[in-house]
């Protein structure tokens, strides 16, 4: 999916809600976790119900590789469910991946030619070669991690040089000599509150995805606030606050209204721009 | 494997080389290429041949994956494999993860409970919750990117502070607040030369290890020079100069020679401890 279709859909649906298909076995109702296949049920019944109100879905990978062989195909399923049901629906493997060049290379065949996912998450630490060859594919997306949502963001990433520049906005300067705002995004968690100002003085037109509203503790309004722009450049995930916000029977019709919620506070915030 | 074990078997063996296992299906010979699991095959063949001369197998993930479900069960039957018959044997899971705390943790299971693999190589840039989840398990090792071998290396881990200290460094200083010698070892390039002193200075006693020898252009007396310590304290992987050294039917021979050949440099390098 390009840019201009993705700004469409936001546009048109009036979210840019992410979901984030993290589904932990421990997690997921009882009687679901009985069933042949769990992890793609739940994300089945997850989908088609908050589908109306989110433009994208995140599975992070962590959470199919730790069942093996049996976690990667329910992967596959859930790709391919929402590629058959959903093909307006923009995908983002969370997985965080780089490595040196040749490796860099067969993950990017991985995601982006043998399951045709739009995006895949990215870290910056390797450099240049470890993001090139993920942004040699058309209408494919490097989402490359600048200041992520965690506490640990802090160790490393707020880290000034003599110039007094931080380490993630060396990232974010540094990278978009490898690409643009058209084939590259930024993680920024939703946590970083008034560091959003600092992104956009660095990445003024890049999209970016935001973890950690919810469970995490990030606010929606303050994300809007610093980080909006014209073209709406957000794409917000939500994940635990959605697919587990009931462990019942009703868990994807609780998943429904809240994803409702936050799609509709983003309709006032985008009404605004 | 604690760390005592394996320095008795570098010293028993008088090796420190681990073969890196990243099979290309593009490169593999024609022969192994045709059959049922030729990954599988392939790497079963190369570590047959070349057990005897080094004390570390390391598959890279990207090559299992981007075969799918069919590529993960490969990599599962070669880490079931290794530790059947080659039980004394260091097992490294190449992934470069690191993530959010909650999803970390998803990561250590996945690697250390679900495949009891004894380490994994984890990326830096997210910091000390990132990291912490890899370091709860007994005798299971976190081996965190520091120096890496590749060109992209110097476009952010070589960034000085404002008092001159390089990213690399606080790498280095840093993650000793979160795990020791016992459970940590740091991945530095052996392309990085004389960069070895400057790790030595802040890991004098940590285990490294260092791809980089063979196709990327490494030098193993270089890398003994500067970073061999009484311990030993390296393992020096080579992937494609050992598993590719030759394309055709005596294959698992030649591997094996290239591995002797590297094994004996490593006697001389042990032998002047």
């Amino acid at each position: 999916m390009n840019r201009k279709q993705l700004i469409n859909q936001i546009f048109t649906k009036k979210s840019f809600l992410c979901v984030g298909l993290d589904p932990d076995i421990k997690k997921i109702p009882e009687h679901i976790r009985k069933s042949e296949r769990p992890i793609f049920e739940f994300n089945k019944a997850i989908i088609d119900a908050t589908a109306e109100y989110c433009v994208a879905y995140k599975p992070n990978l962590a959470f199919y590789e730790c069942l093996g062989v049996k976690g990667i195909s329910e992967f596959e399923d859930t790709v391919n469910y929402i590629k058959k049901f959903y093909p307006e629906h923009f995908i983002i493997a969370d997985a965080k991946r780089g490595d040196i060049g040749n490796t860099s290379s067969m993950y990017a065949r991985t995601f982006f030619e043998e399951y045709d996912i739009d995006a895949l998450t990215v870290a910056p630490y390797m450099g240049e070669d470890s993001v090139k060859p993920f942004l040699e594919y058309k209408d494919k997306w490097v989402i490359l991690l600048a200041l992520t949502s965690n506490m640990g963001s802090h160790d490393f990433q707020l880290t000034e040089d003599a110039s007094g520049e931080r380490l993630f906005e060396k990232v974010l300067k540094k990278s978009q000599e490898w690409g643009d705002d058209e084939n590259m995004m930024y993680v920024v968690g939703a946590t970083q509150g008034t560091m959003f100002k600092a992104i956009r003085k660095y990445a003024p037109n890049h999209f970016l995805l935001v973890p950690g509203v919810g469970a995490q503790g990030g606010n929606l309004q303050e994300v809007c606030k610093y980080g909006i722009i014209d073209d709406c450049g957000l794409l917000v995930n939500s994940s635990r606050g959605i697919i587990y916000a009931s462990s019942n029977e009703d868990f994807a019709d609780i998943a429904a209204k809240k994803a409702k919620e936050i799609q509709m506070q983003m309709e006032v915030e985008l009404s605004r721009i």
